[in-house]
């Protein structure tokens, strides 16, 4: 295949590919492990094992080394000890093998003198010799889609999500939250040190991608600053990124330091570049799926105003305080709003308004898609969260069918829907509930209605994404209508 | 039985209890639910439904009014119309009987003249006859122990927990998250408009009672401000008060005012109360559920340093910057158990230190005990989260069997054991992972070791639980010792 050598397509579309350190002895994490992964599924290019005795290595021919191949692959992936790392490179240079990611550890993170001088010759030979590295230190590039899958231990599910990270492990815990909620990734990479390609350039990449809805992002460290905030603030213009910065503190930049041996930058700096470029910052893993899930599957809602549906008295008191310290309203219903909700809503038991308190709307989806339509009409209302018990569980109803699917069928013939989440509380140690509860939050978000475990998740989510599109909102360039 | 009438004992402990409003027609909410759920839960003291028509109810003789009794009950449920409400409890005055559970609601919250002038008709009757009532616009009284389970929702599992409460709601939705981790609930009571007796009587009595360790609060107002303050503070010095408050917000509190017409009182009014009496204030269901299972099971840790294990590379930074974050120090390990953890550290793809990123300690309990020990030994630390992926799923290792019995038992023999707590991260909507983690917590909490969905949600629990002891250890009196 044509690969564009100039940029870093062949890391996610490679016809070829070498795994420079394949052991034939007892099976280790490394080149064995990447290269079992990408037969298992069945990528369609060359797979070249590459190990010294030559031979053959899971019916595939293994060959000695880069230059006995019969093609210039498109990718390296190169597995073998720090110190063998240089001469490896210096190999691809010779032959013309611009894209090589470097799996192996051992380099500026153990923050030894050795470590930090294979990092610098890294560095030196890519530059003399024109190379693209990912890494060293990470698991590298993923792209379901290409079946570039050598990173085995995420999902292979596609999707909008574009994932840019500097840690393998919290990239894995990211993606396999997103692909059991049915959000799949297009594409990602772990680029560990960062030591040539940093995160600018996957940014650049990731922003060109059409099938990329959502960036997100997980840094310790930002090499080249000012490009990453000037690309950082166009970026965000059309699409969301959503960053979750390891380091913050200085004790967690120290635990930073000793991962990818970056030097994480003083956290004011770092509030003024998620001020200045609409990037949304999140602090957590949950916080940061959730952000994910409300930017991959709603339009941003146009004002701050939220319908609460659902609750019980208590409950509906605390919902309105959590929506309103995360920045949103709970605002008072027009009055022909409320004129109509009192045409069906009894005078106890329940609270007619906003927040709406009924337990009719858990056991009635028409009555659900009936209020739903009276909030979308409301000039004042911008979003709604429903809060979705699971009814034959809360109110001891065994027998009562799960309305899931007709709520799901009424949201999809409103033209007129604003955004609307759902929250399913599943969360303590019943393992029946929690699987009802996984379950319809996934069947939801399938259906592009984001759900969540709890009303803070929800609120947190919805108040990120309306920041995000009221501060690029503000800004000069292209409006919204380039997202969704 | 003799009831002490100048207690509240007879609510929870009653020999005999009339049900005032028990229909015979089509099934309601209310008078027959009430009776239904009695009979369930094999009350064994007498059982006299009420109606005009007289006749048999489930198996029961039905008598036409109180009056008509053949003894004085302990307890009356009321469940008639609002109107009707004040003449029942003339008849209670005139036949001695002191305790009374109001259900009906259409009082105060309803925002009406009629409804404010019957609230004040209670209140008159009530004072005159010296009548001890709960509510009314509320669930009223619920203790498993000894079988009064009219109000069925909430989950019969006793335990330590008591619960004060103006929402009937948000009090099932709190007991049976806590039942579903092991933690029962001692006695509850769902009190509403607390028209007659308040949150302080409440608070005075389960104050005394031994067999309750923590107490949660759900309160959209207080009435008697000094009382209340006064008692919090002798009372959270040896209990944990842990309060969730309705109303927080304007918006919140014009929710509250509909609920249980309650004026919810300033802000820094409430903010002083929290500084000053030592009660833990939460700010949702899931951080109530979560200090309520630190309070139960845990001593306060002693320090603010946490010893983080599990977690991996990246997610050990953030997992550092969250407990930064929530007031708690990741501080580095003394040179000592530093020797002693380089002993079995592998230099790459682990981090020896705090926090401490190993894969080994998802498989291999032993070693998990191992670090748990040189973590208790540590002078610097004085709690430990270990974040405990469920390594069958994390690591796609479906084989491997699961640990936690085994870490339990090693748990438990450790007699220098620090306040240690468990992460198991299964949120998405993956039914299974969802089931196991859910299944996983239970064993875990029901075994004493608090377990969360995520580190965010441990953090502040410890953090809750530290700055409680801190609080109420700097208080002139009786000190800690009276907790466990």
């Amino acid at each position: 295949m044509g690969v564009n050598k100039s940029d870093l397509e062949a890391f996610f579309n490679p016809g070829s590919i070498a795994i420079v350190g394949v052991p034939t002895g007892a099976y280790r994490f490394g080149g064995m492990s990447f290269l079992e992964k990408l037969l298992e599924s069945n990528f369609s290019g060359n797979l070249y094992p590459i190990n010294p005795k030559g031979g053959e290595i899971k019916g595939l021919r293994a060959y000695p080394d880069l230059s006995s191949l019969p093609e210039v692959p498109d990718l390296a992936i190169v597995a073998v000890a720090a110190r063998l790392v240089p001469s490896i490179l210096e190999e691809c240079g010779r032959i013309g093998l611009t894209h090589i990611h470097i799996l192996t550890s051992g380099f500026k993170e153990t923050g030894t003198p050795e470590g930090k001088r294979l990092e610098e010759e890294i560095i030196s030979i890519s530059r003399k010799k024109g190379l693209k590295v990912i890494g060293p230190n990470c698991m590298g590039p993923y792209c379901p889609s290409s079946r570039v899958t050598a990173w085995g231990a995420i999902p292979g599910l596609d999707g909008p999500l574009g994932v840019i990270s500097q840690s393998g492990g919290i990239t894995q815990r990211l993606t396999e939250y997103t692909c059991s909620l049915g959000i799949g990734t297009g594409k990602a990479v772990s680029f560990g040190n960062g030591a040539v390609l940093n995160s600018s350039d996957y940014l650049e990449y990731m922003a060109k991608d059409k099938d990329i809805r959502v960036i997100a992002m997980y840094l310790e460290s930002v090499q080249d600053g000012r490009r990453f905030f000037r690309l950082a603030r166009e970026v965000a213009r059309k699409k969301p990124i959503v960053l979750l910065k390891g380091g913050e503190s200085e004790a967690g930049a120290a635990t930073a330091a000793s991962h990818t041996g970056a030097m994480s930058g003083e956290n004011r700096v770092w509030e003024g570049l998620f001020r200045q470029t609409g990037i949304i910052r999140v602090r957590s893993l949950d916080e940061w799926v959730d952000t994910i899930a409300a930017a991959a599957l709603l339009t941003p809602p146009k004002g701050n105003g939220v319908f609460l549906v659902g609750g019980g008295g208590g409950n509906s008191g605390a919902y309105t305080d959590i929506c309103i310290r995360e920045g949103l309203g709970v605002p008072q219903l027009s009055d022909s709003t409320m004129k109509e909700l009192r045409k069906t809503v009894p005078a106890a038991g329940s609270i007619a308004g906003n927040p709406l308190d009924m337990f009719r709307v858990f056991q009635d989806s028409k009555y659900l898609a009936e209020i739903l339509e009276l909030g979308y009409k409301d000039p004042s209302i911008s979003m709604v969260i429903v809060d979705r018990l699971i009814a034959r569980k809360a109110f001891h109803l065994p027998d009562l069918p799960d309305s899931t699917p007709e709520v799901i069928n009424f949201l999809k013939e409103m033209q007129n829907r604003k955004p609307t989440v759902f929250t399913v509380d599943s969360e303590g140690g019943d393992p029946e509930l929690a699987g009802e509860g996984a379950l319809m939050r996934r069947v939801f978000c399938e259906a592009g209605i984001p759900a969540f475990p709890s009303l803070n998740r929800a609120a947190r989510a919805l108040a990120n994404l309306l920041r995000w599109s009221q501060q690029v909102g503000g800004m000069p360039g292209p409006d919204l209508d380039a997202h969704q």
